[in-house]
């Protein structure tokens, strides 16, 4: 029998949108449940450690995205053949988590007296630090990230890039085509290409007022 | 024959300590490399991604705290008995990885100005708020966090505790008995006991100077 699976996130991209991509690419039906900001305060507390996403997988109750997505992988030989090549992908999300983390302070957490700062760092130091290795892993595996082959941090960068881009207010994958065509190419499996088509549109992107 | 291994990080417990719990409870001989403050940006354009911790495990470099945690605690059966336990645990890892990230903006990141505020919310939501959810989790799993048994979370937390107290200024389990008596079990391991009675006394803990 099919699991029940329910994913609870906010309208928006964020550390949701790699699940949901991982979620289309294996064909597992799934409500997509958004929470509305306004009734997250009582959400909140009902979930594990008070933060989402969730994915709730009949009785078992998952949290953290990149575990989540460690799991989902699992199921579809995307997690890595043996420890070695677990280890390497592994190591590749949690570097894709880093970043999201320095670009979310940016976004979301630092004040607007900050922001140009914080901005200007991202640009000029964290991003081209860490885009540039990904490009050169990129030619040295095949096109993919890890190992030579297809692996869940391929489908975190690629559910990741366009929040990315969307809070720095340009395609973060401009000036690393190897990395770009990867995204694309993420992209054009049918499943991931019928769920960015049938997606909500205008989600809460990025809080950005300025 | 055993393997090759060093471990690159500062002279400091950090994200490096949970990984020397891990290799000292495996009997896993090592070199405990520390990096000087000052060779520092030198050695860092020659790790993967610019950060350590970072293990060499013969030709391989292993990088990514949790990552490299995970990795060794394979070997030793501490990553869960399949997958639902593996995520669990993998879940409070992160979980622990998140709270050591918010104490580091703290400790470290964030600006003179704006560490009273700082203080305040990890004093009055954020550690109350994660620490009431770890004690739960303990009363419920036999005294460890995860799944009935000891797992490699528990030894992140083991080996995290005394540098996020340090970095607060108080005992950070004061007020949750279990966790307290989950630490002090970790410590009782005659591996880590020895670990902890010969490691570098006088590390750099924390840069606070206020
Ligand atoms: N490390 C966590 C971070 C989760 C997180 O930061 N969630 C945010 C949304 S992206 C959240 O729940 N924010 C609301 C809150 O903390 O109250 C993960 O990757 O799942
Ligand atoms: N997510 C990484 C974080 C690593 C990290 O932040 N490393 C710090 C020391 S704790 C570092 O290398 N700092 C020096 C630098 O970034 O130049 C991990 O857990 O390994």
């Amino acid at each position: 029998m099919a699991p029940k699976v329910k994913l609870i996130y906010f309208d928006s991209w964020g550390a949701g949108e790699p699940i949901r991509y991982l979620l289309a690419y294996g064909n597992i039906e799934y409500e997509d449940y958004r929470v509305l900001v306004e009734d997250w305060p009582k959400v909140k507390t009902s979930m594990p450690f008070g933060q989402i996403p969730v994915l709730e997988w009949d009785e078992k109750v998952l949290y953290q995205s990149t575990s989540i997505c460690r799991f989902l992988a699992k199921k579809m030989g995307l997690a890595g053949d043996d420890d070695w090549e677990a280890q390497e992908v592994d190591a590749l999300a949690d570097t894709i988590a880093d970043l999201k983390q320095a670009i979310n302070e940016y976004g979301w957490y630092c004040s607007r007296a900050e922001r140009p700062i914080k901005k200007q760092k991202l640009i000029k130091e964290t991003l081209p630090f860490i885009l540039s290795r990904f490009e050169k892993r990129i030619g040295e595996n095949n096109g993919y990230l890890a190992n030579g082959k297809l692996s869940y941090a391929d489908f975190i960068i690629a559910g990741s890039t366009e929040y990315f881009s969307a809070t720095m207010g340009f395609d973060i994958t401009d000036g690393y085509p190897k990395l770009k065509a990867l995204v694309d190419k993420v992209h054009k499996f049918p499943q991931i290409k019928a769920w960015v088509e049938k997606r909500p549109k205008n989600v809460y992107a990025f809080k950005m007022d300025d």
